[in-house]
């Protein structure tokens, strides 16, 4: 054995810390690289007669397995994905599964094949999720975009990167009369896709019934009591940051197989980006008291083996060699990023060539007058539906006030106006009113309105109001905040919901717009977060849709003015 | 929630121990099975409406997955799958990976093509491994049957039930210049199969070559160190019996995840299996000091993900109802079986129609004269190659000895002959020397001859060696022991190496020859897996092809006599 002649490597990594994600431990040892793959991963020296191209001498770094987030949305980020590569490689993501649940809303099938298309050839390893649930609701709640079928998901399952079928909603879906999902969920089957869950409330016999549809995973907010039952009931439970904190890193060292439980981003805004992606969860979980090496492990080969990703996740003969440089092991904060045994950061990689948007979704709707937002009441004081919000999530109330009406205008400082409008056509705008969000003057547009992606506006004032609509129809959809002389904008071209641009500006944009909503007075944890979020027909309890005021519970359009409807 | 109606079940069962292999712990509950599938897995007691067409009380005994062999060779049982299946089902096998490595080298791709039509429909899943390595060696060491190559595998591989490239043999075989394995391997990646490898010997950098190719998995004899290496090197590593003992149980506790370490069978003989199948390896790990429940899940849901059958392996919602109930946890006895949610033991299913053979592969040879198996020497003292062996396993040595010969017979009473005939044409039969089995009298054929199933036979006389080998070629292959009078056989009629016989016939006539041959003075442990070694031409260090003496090492034919050529 010992005249065994070594392969020449193409690359050698020596005196490092070799993080073994299968046994739990770093060792002192070696890596070589030939082809993109790892040739060799053994402790202590390289021996002398080895021939390597490349040599890098990694000090004592720790050297650890590229990370692979198993749930993800890359549109969170509002980039596209050249652009999120770019963030995303320097963090140490190297692989992942990108559901374009906004793509798909806003384009269809096209908007899957973009992202499909987009993620061609780039060093990041993007595998895709088919949208199951789009549009989000039947029709005659909301004017979506894009549609995905049955047959739309046998077609795209064709393609190698497709793995999965993306989160299936929770019960009501399932099990609501006439619901295309069944279908859906047999024919992702039928291609041999994994079936991805999205389950916050269930439990017990219900849960099961959910599963039995061949539910395989949830990444909603766990709990240790949740965490038991889903494993049991054969889950892989993905962690997001807001599922880490002590109890549930409690619960998972009461697991004697943690091989089914990973960390997921599942959204990361364009500002977080900036300092860090699935290692941003790493930290989080380790903060929490997670041993980095199990960390490590659920944000590495447990993903891969969840995905069927034979190639990646350790650093093993034969695997992928995407590896991350780290001199600190709880502090994931890579010093080097090799993908394919290229190096990837430090340093610039030339941004690849890109399609620039699918086709259709434009944003075609001709410019508004303020009249259109002023209500088509007599003068005199009305009772007017206005929902109510808090300050830390997206869940909201509704009450019937009586409100005061001059004009076709409200005249309570403390309400604000909201409407939705279609993004093509001509209907009229759907007007509603929120109590609570804290705005004293200017407007905020955007296209960026879960799911079908109207056009969704918040102001204090019905000119101001028509104005940021109008300044967003110039430059194809994006986010606009006005008020008087101010206006701050991020264009989001594609589609109206991500952006080209360079993530550093992506995100000063949108911290500008939110610096800005904060200044006149918005109390929000994540004021953009929850005003993309108030037409979205699936999120409790009331929210308005370019059809008008919706009850989501009950799935039902419900009248702004009570006893009096809205004249057409 | 709690007003969830919930769904009607074909099969309850309840007052069960649930055994929960994800969270390896039990659990006092029910379960509901609907169209073959688990509906529920709940604690506590069914509720009151729940609808069942069947209710099982199971009195608080254990309910745990079906087993899932991921290694084994349904030939090592000298069975038709068909036989095999009534065998290994009552044992609470129910899912398994099987390689037709010997079926491949008798019939090439018929021989496989044959394992997917006879497994067609049973009730025990069988997935196939299409076997790499065959023929084992190059042809001029041995004339072999069936070949596979890498059009074959691309072919073969389109089947769904096929899902592994079997076992690539270790470094020798990939190094070789001109070999066709590293071409085989490329085609059963291209089709997306796993890659199961058999490496005995390496470690180091070596093992990290041979891994380097893709192989994910190995099922030879482990210790603490080759399991400690290979892990961390991304093997899936598969402990069979001979593999399991304290030392082997107490470093699978040193390691913090022990989800990439099975349990397999690998080869189970006729009179064994009769006793067990995956159980058995299973109760000989509790045996050596591992948690049952630990044990179980080597056995069922981590070779499940191992073989990405998601579907299988746990008893969870929209899981296969594999089923098994035992009376007790650590002695893995099955008091009944479900397979999809049928009852399958106790209880006779009836015996599912099946190919009754592959094509070709008959044997053809005329019958044989005692002439042929004389030396053409003139009578005298000659230095003869004389292989020798132990007790205990297959190792052989050689050694040329002065041996008197008169008439072309050996005159020593400790010397064994052995010949081996092609199963077809007219080619003499190659002659050859051993010394240690202990036989004093009869002579034992058999077409069971490890890899190429040529005709071998021993014996201490050549007009017994004759007749042996006459009455072989009577019916067709199989075993034939005969000593005067008395005459013992076992029919295996599909290419000489299975029976359709219901197993406990051929188990019993297995016992039979065994028994006759220690009665004749034969000592070793595992006399008839010795003997149908003996030319198995990758098998240290000496054996016998029907081309001549092999040195396996060297991979070369040496001559049987000393400075004199044997004769044409």
């Amino acid at each position: 054995m010992s005249g065994h002649p070594l392969t020449a490597v193409d690359l050698l990594l020596h005196n490092a810390q070799v993080v073994d994600v299968v046994r739990l431990r770093t060792y002192r040892g070696w890596v070589g690289v030939r082809n993109g793959k790892i040739q060799y991963a053994e402790e202590g020296e390289p021996p002398a007669g080895l021939e390597a191209a490349q040599t890098l001498d990694l000090e004592g770094q720790f050297l650890a397995p590229g990370l692979i987030d198993a749930h993800m949305h890359i549109e969170s980020s509002l980039t596209t994905p050249r652009r999120f590569q770019e963030a995303a490689l320097r963090h140490g993501t190297t692989t992942l599964l990108a559901d374009p649940h906004e793509l798909a809303n806003v384009f269809g099938p096209s908007g899957v094949q973009y992202l499909l298309d987009a993620t061609e050839g780039l060093d990041l390893q993007v595998y895709v999720a088919l949208p199951s649930c789009v549009p989000a609701t039947d029709f005659s709640l909301e004017t979506s975009g894009g549609e995905i079928t049955a047959a739309d998901v046998t077609r795209l399952a064709d393609h190698p990167r497709v793995r999965a079928l993306g989160e299936v909603m929770d019960y009501q879906g399932l099990a609501r009369p006439g619901s295309r999902l069944p279908g859906i969920i047999e024919a992702a089957q039928a291609r041999g896709l994994l079936i991805e869950g999205h389950t916050p409330t269930l439990g017990g016999p219900v849960l099961s019934d959910y599963a039995a549809h061949g539910v395989l995973s949830d990444h909603t907010l766990s709990t240790p009591a949740k965490l038991y039952e889903q494993l049991s009931k054969g889950f892989t439970v993905m962690l997001q940051e807001k599922s880490l904190n002590r109890e549930v890193v409690e619960a998972l060292h009461g697991l004697p197989d943690r091989s089914r439980v990973l960390l997921v981003t599942d959204d990361i805004m364009p500002n977080r980006l900036i300092g860090g992606h699935l290692s941003l969860i790493v930290r989080a979980a380790v903060k929490h008291g997670l041993n980095p090496l199990e960390a490590m492990a659920m944000a590495s080969l447990r993903p891969a083996m969840y995905l069927g990703l034979r190639d990646a996740g350790l650093i093993a003969p034969g695997r992928r060699a995407d590896l991350v440089v780290l001199p600190d092991l709880a502090d994931f904060r890579p010093s080097r990023v090799f993908v394919g045994g290229t190096p990837v950061f430090p340093g610039e990689r030339p941004l690849p060539d890109s399609p620039l948007s699918p086709p259709g979704a434009e944003l075609t709707r001709a410019p508004s007058r303020p009249a259109e937002f002023q209500l088509l009441l007599p003068d005199g004081r009305h009772a007017l539906a206005v929902i109510g919000m808090n300050d830390r999530n997206t869940f909201t109330t509704l009450n019937y006030e009586p409100q005061a009406v001059v004009g076709g205008e409200i005249q309570d400082p403390e309400v604000t106006r909201v409407a939705v409008l279609q993004r093509s056509g001509d209907a009229p705008p759907s007007l509603g009113f929120l109590r609570g969000l804290g705005l004293t003057s200017g407007a905020f547009a955007t296209t960026l309105a879960h799911d079908s992606h109207n056009l969704l506006v918040f102001g204090q004032d019905t000119a101001e109001i028509s104005r940021a609509v109008n300044h967003l129809l110039t430059f194809g959809g994006g986010m606009v905040f006005l008020d008087g002389e101010e206006t701050l904008y991020l264009p989001l071209e594609v589609g109206g919901i991500i952006s080209d641009a360079p993530l550093a500006e992506t995100a000063a944009a949108f911290d500008r717009i939110e610096a800005a909503l904060r200044a006149r007075g918005v109390t929000h944890l994540n004021p953009l977060l929850f005003l993309s979020i108030f037409s979205l027909s699936v999120s409790p309890a009331f929210k308005l849709t370019d059809l008008g005021l919706l009850d989501v519970e009950r799935r039902s359009l419900i009248p702004l003015v009570q006893q009096l409807e809205r004249a057409p």
